[in-house]
C-alpha cells in the first residue's frame, strides 16, 4: 500500500496536525510526517517532494498558515496528489492560508481541505489511496455508514429530550 | 484504468468544464459528463454518485456556482475522492462557491482547486489515477517538463527582448 | 394548524436552536425536531423533506454551518417555505454559512436570516403559518407591541438615569 | 388567495424586479408593486406595511441596494412575512446590500434571497401563499418537475454532443 | 447653543455609547440620550427625528450593529446632521454595521464614524456645532494640542526607556 | 455664510467630484476647490487645513481612493468638521479607501459617506452650514420634499404601466 | 552601482511589469529581467535568488498573480531584499495575491506594494540602492518635487477652471 | 553604518514594536524609536521623516493600527525606504490597517509586512542596511542559516516521537 507524507511547516501545527495522523493509523495506513518549510527549509521540502513517488508515497498533506505557500511548494516538485491544510494562524482567520493554498496557477493543482481541516485532509489521502484498494475503501465505507448510524442515534435521542 | 466522472450543475457550465474534458482527452483518461444539480435533481445526483465506484470511476469532478453544495451532494453519497470546482457565476467572484465548496464538515472532504480552476481538477483527477498507473504518472512528469521548458523558453526570449 | 420542522445538522447545534423551540412553544406552535445532516444522511434528510407537506408541516427550518449545505438540500426535495439559519461553527464568523444558504440557485430559494439568527427563523416560520391563522397573527401582533413597549420602558428609565 | 406585494426602493430597480412580477402572474397570484423608499418616502413605506394584511396582503418582498434598510424597513410596521432582495447597485458587488438585509435584529426577521435573487423571491412568496392552497402548491410541484426534467434532457444531449 | 441627540438602538448599547455622553458633558454641550429603535420603534425614532431641529437640536449620534439601519431612519426624517456609529454586535466584527450605516443613497448622507468609534462620534457632533459657536472651537483646539502634548511627552519618556 | 472646502488628491478626481460641486452650486453655498495630495503635497494640505477656518471655511470635503490618507491628514490639521469620500480607484471596490477613511483613531474624527458617495458629501456639509442657517435649512427641507415627491410620481406611473 | 533583479512568472506580466523597467531605465539603474515561475521551475527561481548577491544585485522585484508564492520563493533563498507585486490575475481582485505576498513567516520578509504596484517597486528598489548612493537620492528627491510641482500646477489649472 | 528609525502611533504600540527592537539590537543596528502620530503630530512625524537621511537613518519602520496613515505620512516626506508595519488594533483583525499602509498612491511605496509583523520590519530594515554592509549580510546569512538548522533539528525530534 502507497504510504501518506505529512508535511508541516513548522512544530507548532504538530497537535493541529494530529488527527489526521490518528485517522491513518486508525485506518492501518503507513505515514512519514516531517517539519519541513517552505521558506526556511526550502530544498529540504523539494528534496522531499521530488523523491517522493519512488520512495512509495501515493499522496502528500502540506499544513500551513499565513502566506501558506508550503503545500504548492511541495506540488512544484512533484506530480503526486497533494493535499493543502489551510491553518489559521494569523489575526485573518486562514482567510491568507485558504486564498495562499487553493488559488494555484494552472497545471500544479493543490487539493485543498477546511480551514483547519486536518481530519478530511487524511480522510482524502485515504479516499485517494483507496481507489485501487478495495480493502481501504471497504473501510472507508463502514467508516461512512457508522458516521451515518451516529447522526440517527443522535436524532433518536433528541426525539425522547423533547 | 479508473475513469472520471464530470458532473456540472446546469449545462450553461459546459465551456467552463471543456478546459477539463480536454485535458482527460490529451491524457487518454476515459471520461463520462453529466449535467446534474445538486437542486434541481439531488436523486440522480446522488445515484451517480453512489454508483460510481462499482461503474469503474476512480475520481468525480464538481463544477458548480454560488451557494455550490453539488461537490458536496456528489460526496455525500461516495467514498471515491471528489474534486470541487468553485464557478465564478454571481456578483461574488466566486468566493460564495469556494467557502461552499471547500468548508466541508468532518468525514467528508471536498478536493477543492481555484475559483474557476476547471483545467487544475482534471489534472488533479490524472494525478490521483496516477498513483497506481505507472504509464499516465510518466506522461504527468512529461507535461511538468514541458511546461518547465516553456518557461524558460520563454526567459530566453526576454533576454533577446530586452 | 400547520408545524413547524426543525432540523439541525448535528445535535451540538442543539443549544442553538433551543431559542426557535422556546418560541414555538410560547406560541403554541407544534414542531418536530430532528438531527439531520446534509452529507452525512443525505437520504433522511431527503424523505423528511419529500414527505413534510403531506405529514402537516407548513416551514422547515434548517441550521447549519461551514459549508452549509442542509437548508438547501432540504429546498430540493420539498416545495414548503425552508428557513435556513447560518450558523457560525469555523473560523470565518458565518460568513461561509451565510454566503452557503442565501446564494441559493434560480427556483430553489432559501429563506435565510441573520447568521446565528434562530430566533428569527422561528418568527418568521410563525409569520408564514399566520398568514391564514388570525389567532396566530393576533399573538404576534401582541408580541410585537410588547417588544415596543419594553424599548419604551428603557428609554423611560433611562432618562431617569441620565 | 392573499396577495403579493412588491416594493422596490427606485423606478431604476423595476427592471431587475420584473423576473419576480413575470413568476407571479404565471403563477396566477395577484400582487401590487410600488415604488417606496425607506429613506426619501419612510411615511408611505410604513403605511403600506401597516395596512398589508388587512389589505389582503400575505406576504411582501423589497428589493433595495447599497445600506438596503427597505426590507427592515417595511418589516418594522408587520408582521407578515417580508422577502428582501439584495440589489447590487454600488460597487461592492452587493455584499452591503446582502448584510444590510439579512443581519436583521431579533424579533424582526427578513427572509433574506440570494443578491439580485428576483425570480426566488417571488417563488419563495408563492410558497408561502401555497402552504394553505392546495391548488398552487401543486403548480409549485408542477414547475420543480418540469425544472428536473429539463435538467435532464440537457443530460441526454450531452451524451450526445460528447 | 444647539443640543445634541444621541439614539441608541437598545439599551445595551448604552455602555458603549458612554464615551460620547462623557466628552458632551466636559464640553459642556447639552444633549438628550433616547433609547429608539429603528425596527421596534420606528415612529418614535422618526418623531425625535422630524421634531429634532425644532427642538433646538445641531446633531443626532445614532449607534446600532448588525443591519445598523438606525442612524439611516433618523436620517430620513430630518435635514440635520446625523452621525452614525457602526457597533460590533454580531460575529461579523462590525462589517455589517459598517456598511449598513454608511452606504445610504443619493440624498440622504449619514456621516459615518469607525466601528465602535463612539469618543469620535461625540468629537464631530462637536465639531459641528463649533462651526459657529467660537468658545467651543477654542476648547477643541485646547483638547487638539494637549493630544499633541500627550504624544510628544510620551516620546520624551521612551527615551528615557531606551 | 461659511464656505466649504473641497480637496481631491490627484485632478483625475475631478470628474468624480462634479457633483459636489453642483449642488454646493445649487445651493448657493460658496466653495473652493483644490487639488492637494497627502502624500505628495503634504505641506500645503496641512496648510490649507491649518488655515481653514480663520479664512471662513465651515466644513471640508476630501476625496481619495486606495490608502484613502487625504481626509485623514485635512483632519489632522484643523478641528471643523472634515468630510471624507473613499473613491474606488484600485482592484479592490473602495474596500481599501472605504476603511483608510472611516477608521480613524480617537479624537480625530472624518465623517465619512458612502463610496463614490460625492453628492452626498455635499449635502452633509450643506446640512452642517444649515445648522445655524436657517435659509439654507428651509432649502435642504424643499429639496427632501421634492425628493419624495419625485418617487411618489414614480409610483404612480408604474401604477398606470401594471 | 548595485543592480536590481525583476522576476515574473509567467511572460503575460511582462505588460503589467513594463512601467518598473522603464523607471530603472529612467533613473540609470542597470537590471536583469527573468521569467521563473515558483511552481513550473523552481529550481530556477531559487538559483537565480542564492547567486543573486554575488552577481551584484542589490535587491529583487517578484511580480505574481493568485496563489502568488513567488515573491516568497525568492525571498527563501536570499537575504537580500525582495520586493513583492500582488498581480490581480484572478477574479478575486488581486486580494488572493496580496495575502500571499505579504503575510510572510517570521524570518522571511517581502517588501509588499499595492496591488498591481509595480511602479512603486521599482521605486522602493531605487530607494533601497540610493540609500548607500547619493546621486541616486538626489535624482529621487528631485523626482519627488517634480511630482509635487506637478500637482500644485494642476491645482493652479483647476483655480482657472472654476 | 546607517540608523534605523522606528516610529510608532502611540506608546501602547511599544510591546508591539518590541521584537523589531530587540532583533536590531542583536544584529548591532543602531536605532532610533519614537512616539509620533499621523493625526496627532503630524509636524513632528514629517519634521523626524524629512530629516532622516541627513540624520544617518537608512530606512524607517512605522507601525500603525485601524485607518493606519504613519507609515504612507513618514513616506511623504523621504525618500528613504519606509517599511509599514499593520498593527491589529481594530474589531477588522487588521484588514483595515494592511490596506491602510500597503495600497499607496504611484510614486510613494510603503515596503509593508504582514499584520503584527514587527520582527520581520526590523529583518527588511536589517537586509536593507545589508545591501551594502557586508558583515552585516554576513549575520544575516548565520542567522538564516540557524533557523533552518532549528527546523530540521525539529524534524529529527519529530522523527523520534512518532
Amino acid at each position: 500500500m502507497k504510504k501518506v507524507g505529512i508535511i508541516m511547516g513548522s512544530i507548532s501545527d504538530l497537535k493541529a496536525v494530529q488527527p489526521a495522523i490518528d485517522l491513518l493509523k486508525e485506518l492501518g495506513i503507513e505515514f512519514e510526517a516531517h517539519v519541513y518549510s517552505a521558506h526556511r527549509t526550502p530544498l529540504q521540502a523539494a528534496d522531499f517532494s521530488r523523491n517522493a513517488r519512488q520512495n512509495g508515497f501515493g499522496a502528500i498533506i502540506a499544513a500551513a498558515g499565513k502566506a501558506a505557500h508550503l503545500a504548492g511548494a511541495i506540488a512544484a516538485s512533484t506530480t503526486l496528489p497533494v493535499i493543502g491544510i489551510p491553518v489559521k494562524s494569523s489575526t485573518l482567520d486562514g482567510l491568507d492560508a485558504l486564498l495562499s493554498t487553493v488559488q494555484m496557477p494552472s497545471g500544479i493543482p493543490v487539493a485543498t481541505v477546511a480551514i483547519d481541516g486536518t481530519y478530511n485532509a487524511a480522510m482524502l489521502a485515504a479516499q485517494i489511496i483507496a481507489v485501487e484498494d478495495e480493502k481501504l475503501a471497504v473501510k472507508l465505507a463502514e467508516m461512512r455508514a457508522a458516521m451515518q448510524d451516529s447522526v440517527l442515534e443522535k436524532d433518536r435521542e433528541l426525539q425522547q429530550q423533547l
